[in-house]
């Protein structure tokens, strides 16, 4: 294969018009197909249906230390859904709060909470001149638009396969009491499916801030979402290191059952030090009386432990990785040597991370959508929607059927060679 | 009966002395009885097991709109679910938003909110120096300790048996821009069991708030909650009557299903202008993706509609109505033109408000304490847990077995004359 970049102008010319009757061909079929969302399929759903069935008119709604779940109470979380969410979080029961269907909400609530009331005594940081946030990119869209909606700066620090630049991290937050925060997706990361290195979590845990209300906010919404039994990435647990390191403090774990039960309907939990959370309850017992216990014990009977929630992580794996495969082997078989693009491999989480050449992503995005192929918009991936490089393009693999997902996947690599071509000829 | 309040020294001597006769006679039965917290017994929550079995794995989960609420999306509620909970709440249904398992949570977040963006665009109010809220009491006290957390400070407003103190509420909105909010039960208020008047709620419609981001907190909480099937409190929708007196944005209208299916597994409901919620769901969208759609459609496939919610609540009043009657009986037999106690005779919602003589509200709660009879604590109905005349307690009658109501509503009644006389005898 001959690289793009090694193409006469009239090479190129030639393939463009060739392509070009192609993109007119996919044009003509009137498809309406999405790559745009990382939403479980049907197929998934499917898997926890059973779920429906655990409680039922005769059921005993009481929890193993007398709680009836079906009234008032319990701020924090019923017992057996805190040992099998602790469980699934890897630290102790001590350490987590349950609290409702989403941990997108638990994250805003926790911004929120900073902005109005600070973090364990320190200055709200409505109050505060500048508040910025670290942002390590590409990354997740819905994290980067919380902290925009709050006013706070964010700032881009790339991404390696082992996790954000380090050095940078180290430098910015020792020297800057602005920075409060930083957004990590450390495991099977949004959009690239990179996991943190040891070395990676352990610079982490060891970060001097400058900001003594400075925390990492961790979002490990894929913490056993491998796609794998044989390569499965596996992280140094981050609350431990922490404590190891004499800054106990320093970290918020969110995650959630939305990809394991059912999105919008799981439950979800966050994990953090003694400190945090007694902090974190004051505010949390003025907000509400509890979240709903009869989804945390539908939860605790449907699963029984982590290795049943394993176990069922298995089966969401055996439908997804086929979709990841079949979209590996298409960019592979398409692009693979034109030098026009790169992508990413992940062993487990929703994404594969696709960069073209620079300039290239918004018009890739509008080419495919012309053709009737939604992808996340281009930008997206980045604080304010603005990919400094245009070129970064995060692909959804898990919601289409894999029959339209090879379609939209074969026009998405059209939709890049068209775009590089364009690209090239214009310089 | 004599009145205490016509007794001589040595008449209330010696009836105090027979009454700590009565009262160690209790104290020695080592009782533990509960009458603190407005809690559905079991028996109510049995009625509404049935609900654990409309959702079954073979159920299809699919919406009328082809929507699949087991997965991700939906910001403001189910097509379904809206209507029947727009019935509800008395309004159209594009004039809400269904959120999670807790209007308190609704609410908080309404503060939250407004502290950090303001009200449709107004400066937000942690940027003002002074932030005021009316709170009619007494009152509930989770509304109070929400306004208090954030800093905004409470001004009493005396309740009557037709509502708030108008002609004071109009006043103050009318002359203060601080004035940001006021809490309401409008209907079988907590705690007095008051619904308010035709002309107590056309007078709210036609407020002339000087601050333009002043809205009326109206906690429908006890909307559908009645007692009896002939004496039902009916009220003036207010935000029709707001919209008829040319303040149409003026009003959040909040409820949940919390004491009609399950308290913390219920779903709940705010109500506004499509303004309102248009400025609502900008914050909204950035906080979730969406609330708990599997348990909206398990409510309207349980309910059906508004009839077959209503013929539920009927059920509900069957369990309620012996308590409260027990209740309201011992008061009358034991302090029946006694002069030292008044209380309230609603015909629904979830309390009796209790007002002693000036200054013995805390005695009373502590004695009832020592001879293990839980009130809720005095003071808890005021903002900042002071009643100024140190009088109003609330009896929640719902959740005790009317066995154990019997026997602590008549400790009550004993505390409430040893109080008195002791009271009586020091002045």
């Amino acid at each position: 294969m001959k690289k793009y970049t090694e193409m006469t102008k009239e090479e190129l010319e030639a393939l463009k018009k060739e392509l070009l009757a192609k993109y007119k061909e996919y044009q003509a079929k009137d498809l309406k197909l999405n790559m745009a969302r990382g939403k479980p399929c049907v197929e998934q759903l499917n898997l926890s249906m059973g779920m429906m069935d655990v409680l039922s008119a005769g059921s005993d709604l009481t929890c193993d230390d007398g709680t009836d779940c079906r009234n008032y109470g319990v701020l924090d979380g019923i017992h057996e859904a805190k040992v099998l969410l602790a469980d699934m979080m890897e630290v102790g029961v001590d350490n987590i709060i349950i609290y409702g269907n989403s941990s997108l909400n638990v994250m805003y609530d926790t911004i929120a909470r900073s902005m109005t009331h600070g973090v364990m005594g320190s200055t709200p940081w409505a109050r505060l001149d500048k508040v910025k946030f670290l942002c390590p990119v590409p990354g997740y869209d819905r994290h980067f638009k919380i902290t925009e909606y709050f006013g706070i700066e964010m700032i881009n620090v790339p991404m390696t396969p082992n996790g954000p630049d380090m050095d940078m991290v180290e430098k910015l937050v020792s020297e800057d009491e602005s920075i409060k925060g930083i957004w990590c997706v450390p495991k099977y990361s949004n959009p690239q499916g990179y996991s943190y290195s040891d070395e990676t979590v352990r610079r982490f845990a060891r970060l001097e801030p400058k900001a003594n209300d400075f925390r990492i906010y961790w979002d490990n919404a894929y913490t056993i979402h491998h796609l794998y039994d044989d390569k499965q990435d596996e992280l140094v647990e981050i609350l431990a290191e922490c404590k190891k390191a004499g800054n106990p403090d320093m970290v918020y774990k969110f995650a959630s059952t939305s990809k394991i039960s059912f999105p919008g309907s799981g439950v979800s939990v966050l994990a953090s030090s003694l400190n945090n959370l007694e902090d974190i309850k004051k505010q949390l017992g003025i907000q509400t009386i509890g979240h709903d216990k009869v989804n945390q014990l539908r939860h605790v009977r449907y699963f029984g432990n982590i290795n049943g929630m394993k176990e069922h992580m298995r089966k969401h794996a055996d439908i997804l990785r086929p979709k990841f495969e079949a979209v590996l082997e298409i960019l592979e078989r398409e692009l693979g040597g034109l030098g026009i693009g790169e992508w990413t491999k992940p062993n487990g989480g929703y994404f594969i991370s696709f960069d073209s050449l620079d300039g290239c992503a918004k018009d890739i995005v509008a080419r495919c959508k012309k053709a009737g192929v939604e992808m996340t918009g281009a930008g997206a991936t980045y604080p304010y929607g603005k990919d400094p490089h245009d070129s970064n393009i995060r692909i959804a693999p898990s919601y289409p059927p894999i029959s339209d997902l090879i379609v939209a996947a074969e026009l998405f690599a059209l939709c890049v060679k068209l775009s590089s071509i364009e690209r090239l000829l214009s310089k």
